[in-house]
């Protein structure tokens, strides 16, 4: 009897679940964005950016993107961590040169009436699980779709604070001052990121990313309560649910906490910023963990030599462990695109086997 | 023959010398400073900030006031680490609500002229090291008075960006792009502050401080060059002329640099912001280094048992190394008097050996 053909599983896949790929899975974070003349383009016919990201047909096409230019190997959905709180009706807008606006959240009032919100959220989360079927469909299997969410504590920076931008004293002070209000507003985004990375893997999604882009600001007490628990809670009911949906973890400036993060979430791949030796990283972080970064995209927008040697110095460090090479934090608009088709095509003939 | 009586080192210097004390010696950052009404009613009469810091009358003053109302370990020099850039002709002004403004520095004639004001510089920072012989004179003999600089990376970052507040790019982008140019500014601060911080150990300083307040913005290549090669030089320096006045360093947001920052600058103690656990400094950074830090001054904004809890968190951790308890960063204006006292009475009263 012949047995089916399964497709073997995508490179970027493998890594995440601790294969030492012979060659380097790589992809962008912000790899769909506005260093893209065609990103451009399509941006330009789009002038709220929340119905941007909830237009299935012009989310999809910028999310491929960059892949028909570079060749990543990995796809990652275009949305924005603030479409959960906008689903639950935190009322977000961008506007133009301020980032985002929302109404803010600081007091228990304001967490129940967002709690009513939960479970239309899904409804109104709908055209992303379309863009993510879409994506998926469209993309080459042996490509990966990487879903994602914001992290709560990272979400939730912006609804206390009302926007980003500020010094964090207004969602430290309620975290601080207020632990059970500011634990509501945690445990719905908690609920709600579930919800919604699940059904993201449910369209099609290969591989999740948490992004907890404010993880830094946090003393060492407060990342374990708003960082570590409430990103345990999201990966151990994702596991239960779609055990074969990695998940990669991206606590950016966790720093001296990188380890524990790792430890105790079990994420199966951790984003590291640029802030983070690779030597360091390969020899002191769990070896579950698979690593993901972490060039200075600075290196990225300068080019040249200077960027080849430092992507080089991440192979090297990394040589022995399983990791996805990345940037330690997204594309700034200022990149040239010619820098990003060198260094993809670097990445591309690099082979573990042959390195130094 | 009767011995010459020496006076016992005081507390706070043995325990930077790498002794475990019998009681918790401390000061903290920013404790002269707006929280206090005593501060407040000194600064309004002196209009201009950087005439303010270079008033030894009223420096002197402002630089003894918390050790009355709440007996800190140490008195810290009262100036600003925007001092050097102003000695060396970096037109340096402080406007009301908007912080620092300095002349931008971005090309290497800009650096070359400030290279004239090198010599000068130590004449135009007579005030401080006046300030520092009468903090000194006027202090009990059991007091350390604690003298300071800000980093040669940090005080870059003000000096290329024109100002604080800012993203850092234009300082990245600069030792980026052009690091010549970069390291012979971060060579002349190398050299201004070797002579300025040697300046106040002559004038009666017994131990020094560097604040590297924006460590943490740099990638890990750029925080080996631009943070710990001219820190260690300092240190190297400065240990040569004033062996027994022991050096504090203080990364902040170093992160996992900082077990290399403790090797490789060889620094007396290391500051630690409130992102590090306290268990994790413990046990991690590397013995000959005293740990200095690091309650989250929100804590102290908040007060109560919160922030007890914290603050013995602190002590128990640190209960088996030398240490000097501080805050992981300044004390801010809105920080009740009541409150530093309650904690400054709490560590005054906590003893080592009956420790849990």
């Amino acid at each position: 009897m012949k047995r089916p053909e399964t497709p073997p599983r995508p490179i970027l896949v493998r890594a995440l679940a601790g294969e030492a790929t012979s060659r380097a899975p790589f992809w962008f974070m912000r790899q769909a964005g506005r260093y893209l003349p065609e990103y451009r383009a399509i941006r330009a016919t789009a002038p709220d950016f929340v119905a941007f990201c909830l237009d299935p047909e012009k989310a999809c096409e910028v999310t491929l993107q960059p892949l028909r230019r570079f060749g990543m190997d990995a796809a990652i959905l275009f949305a924005d961590i603030l479409l959960v709180p906008h689903a639950l009706g935190a009322g977000v807008a961008f506007k133009a040169g301020e980032g985002p606006v929302l109404e803010p959240v600081r007091d228990a009032a304001s967490v129940a009436r967002l709690e009513q919100g939960l479970s239309g959220a899904a409804h109104a989360l709908a055209p992303v699980y379309e863009t993510v079927a879409r994506v998926r469909a469209a993309l080459d299997p042996e490509k990966t779709l990487i879903g994602f969410a914001g992290s709560p504590w990272t979400v939730a920076t912006y609804m206390v604070e009302g926007g980003g931008g500020h010094d964090f004293m207004r969602v430290r002070g309620l975290a601080q001052r207020e632990p059970d209000v500011f634990q509501g507003l945690v445990d719905l985004l908690v609920d709600a990121t579930i919800a919604y990375l699940g059904r993201q893997a449910e369209a099609g999604a290969d591989a999740l990313q948490l992004f907890d882009t404010w993880s830094g600001v946090l003393p060492a007490a407060g990342f374990e309560r708003w960082v570590v628990a409430p990103t345990a809670r999201i990966v151990k009911a994702l596991r239960a649910r779609h055990p074969g949906v990695p998940i990669i973890g991206f606590p950016r400036g966790a720093g001296t906490n990188l380890k524990r993060y790792a430890e105790a979430t079990r994420v199966d791949a951790i984003g590291l910023d640029a802030g983070v030796a690779p030597a360091w990283a390969a020899s002191e972080l769990p070896r579950h963990a698979c690593l993901q970064g972490n060039l200075d995209p600075l290196l990225v927008a300068l080019g040249g030599e200077a960027m080849d040697t430092a992507a080089r110095g991440i192979l090297h460090a990394w040589r022995d462990r399983a990791f996805v090479f990345n940037l330690g934090h997204g594309i700034t608009p200022d990149v040239p695109v010619a820098n990003v088709e060198r260094l993809s095509a670097m990445l591309r003939e690099w082979r573990r086997e042959e390195a130094p």
